[in-house]
């Protein structure tokens, strides 16, 4: 296809549909945002892991059904079957069954990666998409300390992030689990979790609706609204459930840890307004078996949940006879940037990583560049103009840019060692010697 | 598959052949190299560019050719013919195809990214490999000037890697086609090139050989070693070759472009000993047009190339009509990695991002949780030691994973206001304030 370069069809240059592709401001802001998730991660001791994004399809497969089955970007090279991760948890479960001995437990690493699944194309949902998710994982068992440890960490992220108003909804599933055991319809558990999870979506009737059809007494399904009905501060609820006639060894746990979560997320300094009891909260996935979080802007709750997980008691059964139970939770990157973009709630601002352009107004470029290499050092990004051409040419890169800064250097200036220094938005200008140039950029960068 | 953690025999949990995954030790050292690449990329004003790991089959393949036909993964979901990329020159000539009118030019991006071969597996070659490329693209032209820049930020990369004895070799594709031309053999210029391109490799010997099976006559043959032997300064060489008895004006050329792109390398304060010019690098990849560079460590031949680039006329023929050259470089930061690690040259470290562990003395854990929130907020990456059981596991915990410090909080600490902070490393406890604490870390952190 060496010809292709002649063809006068040119081939299609869009990226795929659900693939999101940014223009350098945008990505300048998506990479500024993993940054601050990152840094948060890494002040609370979690460990970087990148496994491949290719795994044999058995592997990625072992635990999926359904949705994910029929999602999964799946084919053969050679004679392997291979697939494209469609999460960060089942390769960390293979990493840590395969690296058991290697690993220090608690194990705790963070990802901040990509991840695929071939979904129908729709606002909002992508198919390449970034996961910044922790875990904690334990080797047989794993302290309640880490499930009140996560919320502290999501309230430094978001709060960084700069976000004011949050709320992680915490719940047990045990106490949900706990209120069926009381109420005599444990085996009914789970289409009951899933309806009582869609509450927010389908509201009260629909819930009611949904479990008329599973054939559940009147006395039963009241019982149920009024435990998912509970509202108050997250002690006065827990207070109220337990005056509730519903009794169970399970209920009484999860109260129980669920307190002991509380206490822990308080003394980690998150204000009270930023965490919030919440019975209806049962996260869709089967795996979790105690705490489990849920975390939603105050004022856009149209955007859904931001960030979730919860507590499993059992990470890697596909891989490994070990019991490895762990507390997690995701931040789903790429569809949270997509939103706040789209509702303005974040704006992009340069598309350079440059704080100044230098201006040379001579032939002689050395001086130019040695007043470049300077600010490097002293850690200021340095672009050197080599656009041939007029001074408008040249300052409009910068500003179509958004470059703050531009300096020129003359002979003149070289002479003296006075340069200007241009602040391209302000449009003002002040004469200062390299030392005063590096301080007010320094200072410009904090 | 629900009982799939029933079976007794369980799945294979080693990553897929050729593809690189890291304990937490190396992975935070990979990062680190990683971040140390970025930070140089965006102190030269380079900015992100993050294109999808798929692509339109199509669009990879337009120019793509042999190997790399052969090692794509490729498949198709739904009806759409869908391919992994091998590179990021690929996706970024598609990229900037598309977004021609949104984009500043002299465009400059970065990448530091995975990419996929399906390579028949062996030493040293990678599956999924990271990427560190950045390129500046120009609209229609571009200032030589940029192609003096890039073996500057080259240098400053490896030297804040840490690498003190590395060598830039530098030639122009021009010099070489412009002998060609002077000696009448520009029709076999692509064969010459591709073998003198592998005289390290298979040595003066190999490449008569190969030049003697294109029928060249022995004094083609000896003019072209004499040229390719010409050794000496950077400038020595040049003017050397100015004396040889070949003469064209691709020639002069080159030879002008080369001794331009010398002096802005020089002027960018690059030491003399960290370039070299080398008529013998050539790059197998056709596209390179002008400057081509290739960086080895002095000490470390056998390791090969770290590090190539050049000039190309035309980045995106495939997708646009516009005429966009370039000059870029690109670390095989995988290959890289795996390589150093090997031969020791560079050595992993902690296996958290944890700089202490606070050890509770007490059931209250309420001042514990305090500290670290306050070490986090000063910057330092703190973890609290939740596993119940004597003091010796919680120190072992730490050490294992090479945390450096332990913090006691217990109730005679809290009392007085003076912690016990233990260096592990040297066994020595000193008793601070919270203050001093954090003095001392955030010195330890620089």
């Amino acid at each position: 296809m060496a010809d292709a370069s002649k063809k006068s069809k040119k081939i299609l240059t869009n990226p795929l549909s659900g693939f999101m592709e940014l223009l350098p401001a945008e990505q300048i802001l998506f990479n500024s945002m993993a940054q601050t998730i990152q840094k948060n991660y890494e002040l609370y001791g979690f460990s970087p892991l990148d496994t491949p994004v290719l795994e044999r399809a058995e592997v990625l497969l072992a635990k999926a059904g359904g949705d994910t089955e029929k999602q999964i970007y799946r084919f053969t090279k050679g004679d392997t079957d291979l697939a494209m991760r469609f999460d960060q948890t089942v390769p960390l479960a293979r990493f840590v069954a395969n690296n058991y001995s290697k690993l220090t437990f608690p194990y705790r690493r963070y990802v901040i990666a990509k991840s695929y699944r071939g979904e129908r194309p729709q606002a909002g949902r992508f198919r390449e998409f970034y996961q910044a998710d922790i875990d904690v994982i334990g080797d047989t068992d794993l302290s309640l300390q880490y499930d009140g440890e996560l919320p502290s960490i999501i309230y430094s992220v978001f709060t960084e992030l700069g976000f004011d108003r949050f709320t992680i909804f915490i719940n047990n599933r045990k106490i949900i689990q706990g209120v069926f055991e009381a109420l005599g319809v444990m085996d009914q558990s789970k289409p009951i979790t899933q309806s009582i999870d869609r509450l927010d979506k389908i509201g009260t009737k629909g819930v009611k609706t949904q479990l008329e059809d599973m054939a559940l007494t009147k006395e039963v399904i009241d019982a149920l609204f009024s435990f998912v009905s509970i509202k108050g501060t997250s002690d006065d609820m827990l207070t109220q459930l337990e005056n509730m006639p519903v009794n169970s060894e399970l209920l009484s746990e999860g109260i129980e840890d669920l307190r002991t979560v509380l206490a822990i997320i308080r003394k980690l300094g998150v204000p009270e307004e930023f965490f919030q009891v919440n019975f209806s909260i049962a996260r869709g996935l089967d795996y979790y078996t105690g705490t489990v979080y849920e975390t939603r802007l105050d004022d856009c709750p149209e955007i859904g949940t931001i960030c979730a997980g919860g507590r499993y008691e059992d990470l890697a059964s596909s891989y490994t006879e070990r019991k490895l139970p762990g507390v997690g939770m995701s931040i789903g990157l790429t569809r949270l940037f997509d939103q706040l973009l789209l509702r303005g709630l974040i704006k992009s601002g340069s598309s350079s990583t440059s704080k100044v352009l230098i201006v040379p107004l001579m032939d002689n470029l050395a001086k130019s560049l040695e007043i470049a290499s300077a600010l490097r050092k002293a850690g200021i990004s340095t672009e050197v103009s080599y656009v041939q051409g007029k001074m408008d040419k040249k300052l409009k890169y910068a500003t179509k840019l958004g470059i703050p800064y531009a300096l020129f250097v003359g002979e003149d200036e070289v002479a003296n060692g006075l340069y200007g220094l241009k602040d391209l938005e302000k449009r003002s200008q002040t004469e200062l010697t390299l030392e005063g140039i590096v301080e007010a950029l320094q200072k410009e960068k904090a």
